[in-house]
């Protein structure tokens, strides 16, 4: 990670969070979150690609359309919301309207997100009551308890922050978010919150995320799934007043490398905390005749059960990787492709190569960072996607969810 | 399972086989099938959709197109044959080549197949010498151990006969299958051999197989991945002397129909066999609007990591197969929808039940035997898809495949 990436004690000009327990997780563990803008901010989000949402993310969507500023986001964990009835939106408008009156803003300027398991009623009045309590406790150097309390399986906090110059003025980014299963492509349960003082108009802010979303977090899986409750949200406060910019300018390109790093950063976070992970793996593919050819395939290993278990399991067995590669719909030359683990050479010209067979190879699966490249010498277009191990501790985590 | 069904100590008229131990397991279990029908006989077969194959799949493809007539299927477990070059033909080729000296007919009447490691050269040599010993061993009541020599990580053989009637002839259909990881549609790591002695040209046997094929092999799921050598082969050699029939008529649809309930009960044990498997659960969709839609949703709920956990823990975690539903692409209306699980319902007007929250679920998940039924209301049209749930027994034979 480069130097201008600081994961704790950081400030955001002009923001303020706090996290607390409100008492939906039943071990006082913290579990709503609240990040403040003390201006008007700007704002732009991405959302899960699921069929089913929960009432935050309709919510979510309908004020990024209909409202020009944003002044909050609440987070609760412990509770989805989602698949609650008609109930579930009244509960998200409500909280929205009560927090909106305790800091005396729109209910419109308030985004809501929930997460944690689904189908049961949100416990609305628990949050409530608690809306003053985490008022008070705002402070500029809360992301550390923001992103505790946004946590369900996680195992780890997810927060960071980086400050470049655009122009001769100083802009910061500083983000938190959740996720360690149901982790896929197009916002699987994940959560990510972005704070920047950034000056720049909605359509580029916008333009921003989609651009370092597509290449960060549309780019990990855990297990396959995508969840109902997910998004991405960044809020834009202006108070950096450096010059706005224009998507494809130079200062757009810098500013889009660096929220692609901070969320780069985060989503390698939330894969590192895969349930039950032990690897961190990423999956490479060059020399592929479309992106969307090198995508398919990245993917398809990615998601492979066997090739993940495989990993875990240290097992050099990298007949795995090439019956994935093949299983990705793509039509592929198996005389042109190169798998390469950890820079080793293991097949080429369609046979194994000495190293696959070598304990070398073996001892080489023991680390713990594991790439996996397909050189498939067809073309010049290349992917990639980042995954975990599937090991004993995902299935005892999800076989125990609920219990 | 109906009367019709013997699973044991059955015949076909005019086929024999045998099962060896030749030496390529290196536990001495039974390594090497043979089934060889007396007389020629018609043949069809369905193959792998994935892109790398085994040479056996080549060579089996390009002989029924090439070849009137079929006389054996030679198949070795312990060894895939694939990915091992331009050897790799050749083995395959010499085996049926030496095969075919033995019996003294064409090389091209000689179906190959291999299961097991990828990537490792077939001990050909091991292949041939135990040749003469398994043409000496042919029994018409020899399928037990057919079956039992194409088994790799499959904890029980599965095999299976029925006869029945086409106008006054008795007509027998016996079949064997291996597979237990792998396991997805369109041929994922499994083999079937069907031998019947049913009168019949070979467009309508083609025909036959495809469409039992699709009802069975192809909606079952283990783990979502697809492998390099899997086909269903059926043989049939006329000796049943009944009228020939044409596709369409009520003879073909008989016939049919008891061919894919031979291949739904080997599909299904397939299935109760999976990796560490200790559920055997039926998805159905319902009242969808177009059978892809039912299918597509079926297949996404068979294939969540988070479901098929939820199901090994017996955890009534509903909430994972509604997020599933939605996961799939096809536009749903959460409202229409109801999920039953063995007969309760569990989600009606788009919230739970009382049912998903009492004890009684939490005991229906204890039954080894699953049925979860997603009734969309929207339309006229049903799939099914088999599969099973995700265990530790699953992560622990996979991590250690190879080793």
């Amino acid at each position: 990670m480069k130097k201008t990436i600081f994961s704790r004690g950081f400030q955001v000009p002009g923001f303020a969070t706090a996290g607390i327990s409100c008492g939906i997780k039943t071990n006082k563990e913290k579990d709503l979150a609240l990040i403040i803008s003390q201006e008007p901010s700007i704002a732009a989000g991405v959302f899960t690609s699921n069929k089913v949402v929960s009432p935050t993310v309709i919510w979510c969507r309908k004020i990024l359309k209909s409202s020009k500023a944003f002044r909050a986001i609440l987070v609760n964990s412990g509770n989805a919301n989602a698949c609650t009835g008609p109930r579930g939106m009244s509960d998200c408008e409500s909280l929205a309207s009560e927090l909106s009156h305790e800091l005396s803003i729109s209910s419109k300027e308030v985004f809501i997100a929930s997460t944690g398991i689904i189908g049961v009623p949100l416990p609305k009045e628990k949050i409530i009551k608690a809306l003053p309590n985490i008022v008070s406790k705002l402070s500029p150097t809360g992301w550390g308890n923001s992103a505790k309390a946004i946590m369900t399986t996680d195992l780890s906090t997810k927060l960071t922050s980086s400050s470049f110059y655009i122009g001769k003025d100083k802009v910061t980014l500083g983000g938190i978010a959740k996720g360690s299963g149901m982790i896929h492509p197009n916002m699987a349960t994940m959560l990510a919150f972005i704070a920047t003082d950034a000056n720049i108009d909605k359509k580029t802010l916008n333009y921003a995320l989609k651009e370092a979303n597509n290449q960060t977090f549309n780019r990990i899986t855990v297990d396959g799934d995508t969840s109902t409750n997910d998004m991405a949200i960044i809020l834009a406060n202006g108070q950096a007043k450096n010059k706005k910019f224009k998507i494809g300018s130079l200062a757009y390109q810098k500013f889009t490398e660096k929220l692609t790093e901070l969320c780069l950063y985060l989503a390698k976070k939330i894969v590192m905390d895969g349930e039950g992970a032990t690897k961190f793996v990423t999956i490479q593919v060059q020399g592929a005749k479309t992106k969307n050819n090198a995508h398919q395939i990245a993917q398809t290993v990615a998601t492979s059960s066997l090739v993940k278990t495989a990993l875990f399991g240290e097992d050099p067995n990298w007949g795995r990787i090439i019956a994935a590669v093949g299983n990705a719909g793509v039509s592929i030359h198996l005389e042109t492709i190169q798998i390469l683990l950890n820079g080793s050479v293991l097949f080429k010209n369609g046979i194994p190569t000495n190293a696959a067979s070598q304990s070398t190879l073996r001892k080489k699966m023991k680390n713990k960072n594991i790439s996996i490249c397909i050189k498939l010498n067809r073309g010049i277009f290349s992917d990639q996607v980042y995954t975990c191990d599937l090991s004993y501790d995902y299935v005892r985590i999800n076989a125990e969810y609920t219990t």
